[in-house]
């Protein structure tokens, strides 16, 4: 490949798998939710035939999808997909390391985190916060050092992986009762629908940002998200008005926004750094959370533009690579 | 129709629809989830033409399913489909009255557990708790009277519907954190594990009884269920053994049984009554709970057989037809 060729970087989630280029020109995010389709070859074909990168970077999280049996299974079917249209490519492991297929893939399991931590903490000590569709990362850097624990399962057990996105997130796994006209209403646990709802009816997400399917397989217009969120207090658009839905809506953003202004406050204190840099299509619930908390926060689209802020795992890992 | 024909009632929720008839000769439970498939129309006229049953009662909660834009439309859907196979069909509605077309539609919404409070309340005031696949119902009764409110979004703001079963419930709508080892672990939002899983493990219902998919597409064997377990937290079956898995689903069952308990002791003060009666695949969880309350409990198993109390309602609106 011609060194002329644009160095890309590129994410594999469970849900979304995100494309940068060093050079910034190129950043996209394509919904390709693993557990239940196959196009993520496909898509890979196209990116490298597109694209023709000089080298590639990938981190991954897809590996946990429940469409494979454990997360080895899940690596090495995400590693045959892309070697096998990419010529060079780069893995970085969770602990900030490029390896190949012969080196140790379990630690490539869960990493896209390290990437963008090893970017973000560079010059300064942070809470690197990154708020995507599922998921949010949290990741404590110090001296350059990313600090947080090496599998998902650890970093759920020290307040580093809020499984909450704002997008793909049930929202009875947000809340638990809803406040209406003075009462405590239970919720629905089905996934009746999701924080790209509440995030849209809010304002803080646009149409195009709202890239997954929804909940009922209906629309994405007001009408459709108000039905949606009724349904999770069990009544429907006849019982329920606009103004309560909003309120439904307003309930889970302030659940979700304390919970993760409870962690960053934690992770604050227990590693004396009180700046937070916020990343993801999520950014706003970083600065309110980081506020809520008293803590400082810089974004990432502040520095490098919304676009790479949203896929910033790949840009990260491109950077790396870049370096290298 | 023949009057020696059987009398049958059927309750048609969101996931399952169950048939009874009031000699207890017939029992039938459906795997039918609404949303995802139309074999309801089928499985009515199969029903039809083998039981040629002499009056049929119906009450139904599948109204509620995200199929359906609301409620009446999901209410024409049901009356529609069982209206073209039987000939002589009464509805219960959420006041305890059969009405048909020309009644008030809406008052059929989720008023399956009407039929079942008036039937397990005839003769002694009592708190009717029926844990389903997907909800538990708890209806104080006193004096004959079903006094719980009328819609789903009422009962789940006075603590009589509880969102959770012993089948379909993601389990990260049941509880927040996991303890292994001394740690507290957050949980994933995906719905990687459901209460059959959980209730499976732990030996309190059989493979028999797991109607529903699992959550996977995979199977129901101990290992599958493991997996799907350890997932909870992000991990796979190399990362946590099976004492942890069996660790995460005694907390699952501690959780709901303490929220079920809180819910019974609630009405109980509330309504003055201390006696529970329990009904559905869940009885075992009724028992736990009025024990960990302190309140006396009778099963509907005891009374009636371990089938009927499986789809008690069914079984309750064909009483009702029968009296009528």
């Amino acid at each position: 490949m011609n060194p002329g060729n644009p160095i890309i970087g590129i994410d594999i989630g469970g849900a979304n798998t995100k494309i940068a280029s060093l050079d910034r020109q190129i950043t996209q995010l394509h919904y390709v939710p693993l557990w239940k389709d196959t196009r993520l070859p496909e898509i890979m074909k196209d990116v490298a035939s597109k694209l023709t990168p000089y080298k590639v970077g990938v981190v991954m999280t897809g590996e946990l999808a429940d469409c494979f049996s454990d997360k080895e299974e899940g690596i090495n079917f995400i590693m045959d997909t892309v070697d096998s249209v990419f010529p060079d490519v780069l893995y970085l492991n969770n602990k900030g390391t490029f390896i190949d297929r012969n080196g140790d893939i379990r630690s490539l399991a869960a990493a896209n985190w390290m990437a963008s931590a090893l970017v973000a903490g560079k010059d300064k000590d942070c809470i690197f916060a990154d708020v995507g569709s599922t998921t949010t990362d949290l990741i404590p850097v110090k001296h350059g050092q990313p600090l947080a624990g090496l599998t998902d399962f650890k970093r759920l057990g020290r307040h580093e992986l809020l499984y909450r996105g704002i997008l793909r997130t049930n929202i009875a796994a947000v809340i638990d009762r809803i406040g209406l006209d003075g009462t405590q209403y239970r919720i629905s646990s089905e996934l009746f629908a999701q924080t790209a709802d509440v995030y849209l009816l809010l304002g803080n997400i646009t149409y195009k940002d709202y890239t997954c399917d929804t909940a009922d397989g209906a629309g994405k217009d007001i009408k459709d998200v108000e039905k949606r969120l009724a349904r999770v207090v069990c009544a429907d658009t006849t019982e329920l008005n606009s103004i309560h839905i909003k309120k439904i809506a307003q309930q889970v953003y302030v659940q979700q926004r304390n919970e993760l202004a409870g962690a960053l406050k934690f992770l604050s204190s227990e590693h004396g750094i009180d700046r937070v840099v916020g990343a993801g299509l999520g950014e706003f619930l970083v600065r309110d959370a980081s506020r809520h908390a008293g803590l400082t926060c810089t974004l990432i689209s502040g520095i490098y533009g919304e676009a790479i802020s949203k896929v910033f795992p790949a840009y990260a890992v491109a950077c790396l690579v870049g370096d290298k």
